[in-house]
């Protein structure tokens, strides 16, 4: 057997099944037509919420990463809890502003900005995270042509990057950002042209669960607002400090202590150089916020045995959730936490690997797993599923189609 | 400078700019309507079909494996070149069959039919490869409802693999076919039940690029069918040799020698044993006849400059060529070849890094690569993106949408 990570602790069963806000899952596949599906428990984004809010600054912004999860009622949903939004596309621009976003809350992030993505985030009055010079250049021609001042903040590539971070996004050559040495530069010319400077994005890198790297990230990122502040001569109206929040999807990982980096930020922020003075803070959370608020659903529908290890073969797969066949980002392969959802809290009887339907070896979503004995009907419910799932896998691959997305609770 | 691998020697340039299927990449790119794009070559498709069928016995079949590119329009045009077509999903089936193909000529593999799967393949006349003892049950069971027999191959789990293959299937405990020693028993037991048996489905492994492995495969797959046969006290109508053919996608792979295979497979049939005598062969092939006839098609949004490197950031991304990023069934990311489209020809210049769109460090195209320069508007080109891509990525990944696709030739 290979181990898997917990189960989140918001995620408790009754009489043998899994309750997802408090319902049967075989209530909720019913009510959903069928499997597999994707079910959200807007419960635990709200709870995790209210954790993170006691926990920071009173003062700090607390913004969700759509790219997390772009599913609509989710996405009205998450208008109505944080302070912002921000996008990645001008695709998720107009999702968000029909899903209730306010535009002058919004920031637009992304190394390739198209025109008409540019024009429209400037029409719409949503602030532009400039990755470049020649980006820049690109916004006030725009702003110029149509008569209305961009929004921009400058995205700065830090000269550190976030330790133990899944993903690194700073400290070495990248497409994210402008180096920071050449951003004093671009914070002037912005003000020289008439755009409204709108202050730094600062993103280090993600998915980290070492809260003093983290701690020490956000440290750092402040004084660096403050050094390119003073050399640009002008106080930041705004600083997107970014995320970086990981969630445990392995063994031995474990929760954040979000209580100890509330209270760090807090003191960096109290002890913040004056050029930050009147400078408003966010953080950018996506999958910190809604990574275990999900839950993928997928049934059985046939157990065999090959070679002396058996399968569960579903009618789920890698075309809906990718990241959990360890096919999107990862090096070596390793499980989410599974469980049998009809058998939720039975004992582990035997080793069973989990795959999809798709006729392909990668798709497997849990390997050598110890699970309840299961059997053909019965329902593998595959947690950590509420960021980059459904939204970050090729649904069309192998004509299957797309899963089903609900979302319960309140 | 990191290494690429080979631009396929079918295409070609004129005055500096890519041509496909006779035409320049700008005047297609127009035609299409924008940048991202996939173009399919179908010339190229039919030259690879013309040399594999003068390369293998003219009595074996020759499919085509949809799950490789369901483009609708290529689709079918390949039902009008090949001598069948295997899907993977009842999705793919309808589409082959609205796209023109026969029924009679068609199988269906996978490991989680659904039970409306499996009646809708009987109900169409479509072979279905059995995946396990439980599979073929429901299919006695459906068949009986319905009034229809079932046409049903058994897919038989070899007690060896492809060597060299960059996915192996065989071997080894898999979720694919039914282990070879249990075969026997359920040849005899489809013939009991009354239903049609369309013989054996043995498939291996893919991407394989040594001519000995495949050759060394394919006999051991004859033979294996001839004592299954011969245990199962029954011919097989069908044999299905699987496939298996790769092509070279990165530095120092060759193309595969297809006289070779096809000399040895023409031999290895003529002494097959007197159980397979009456028994028509198949292979199934969908990397090798289409990969290489599609380019991916993204333009330069922005050239920048961070900490000494060169990137260029362009339109596309791994929403639509998700295998070229490095990210789909690979463990070390190596680059596909590129090219500038638009500079197509031109001495190397510097070294870039070609990126997506996307908000993700994911996001890579061509890391390092060696090109001439390019700069904002130059349409790069991403080569081998005829198999596994539009179809097997991300597409509503950060909300930027489906890449444009486009059939030439004929």
């Amino acid at each position: 057997m290979k181990p898997m990570g917990q189960v989140p602790a918001d995620l408790t069963g009754e009489d043998g099944e899994l309750l997802i806000a408090g319902r049967r899952v075989t209530d909720i596949v019913e009510q959903a037509g069928s499997t597999p599906l994707f079910v959200y428990d807007l419960g635990i984004v709200r709870r995790r919420f209210d954790a993170l809010r006691a926990a920071m600054p009173p003062a700090l912004s607390l913004h969700y990463a759509m790219k997390a999860n772009p599913y609509p009622p989710l996405l009205a949903a998450m208008t109505g809890i944080v302070d912002g939004i921000d996008v990645a596309s001008v695709g998720e621009m107009r999702l968000a502003l029909s899903a209730g976003a306010v535009a002058g809350h919004m920031s637009f992030a992304g190394p390739g900005k198209r025109d008409e993505e540019i024009e429209a985030a400037i029409g719409a009055g949503v602030t532009l995270n400039c990755e470049s010079e020649g980006e820049a250049e690109r916004a006030f021609a725009i702003g110029d042509r149509i008569g209305a001042p961009p929004r921009l903040a400058v995205r700065v590539n830090p000269d550190f990057e976030l330790k133990g971070s899944g993903m690194r996004m700073g400290g070495r050559p990248t497409a994210f950002g402008i180096d920071a040495a050449r951003v004093p530069a671009l914070v002037r010319r912005i003000a020289d042209r008439g755009a409204q400077w709108r202050g730094f994005h600062i993103y280090s890198g993600s998915q980290a669960l070492d809260p003093e790297a983290l701690i020490e990230t956000q440290a750092a990122t402040v004084a660096l607002a403050a050094r390119l502040a003073e050399e640009a001569g002008m106080p930041p109206p705004h600083v997107n400090l970014g995320g970086g929040f990981g969630i445990p999807y392995f063994p031995n990982e474990v929760p954040l202590d979000i209580g100890r980096i509330g209270a760090a930020l807090a003191e960096t922020l109290e002890l913040r150089p004056a050029a930050l003075a009147n400078t408003d803070f966010a953080i950018e959370l996506g999958r910190w916020l809604v990574g275990e608020c999900g839950v993928y659903l997928a049934r059985v529908i046939d157990r065999k045995q090959s070679h002396g290890e058996t399968f569960l073969v579903t009618d789920g797969g890698l075309h809906h959730q990718l990241a959990a066949s360890g096919n999107f980002g990862t090096v070596v392969r390793r499980n989410y936490p599974l469980a049998v959802a009809t058998r939720f809290g039975a004992e582990v009887e035997e080793s069973a690997t989990v795959v999809g339907c798709l006729c392909t070896p990668l798709d497997v979503l849990g390997n050598q797993t110890g699970l309840p004995r299961a059997d053909v009907g019965d329902i593998i419910a595959v947690f950590m599923a509420g960021a980059y799932g459904a939204s970050a896998s090729p649904s069309g691959f192998l004509g299957h189609g797309p899963a089903r997305e609900i979302l319960l609770g309140n």
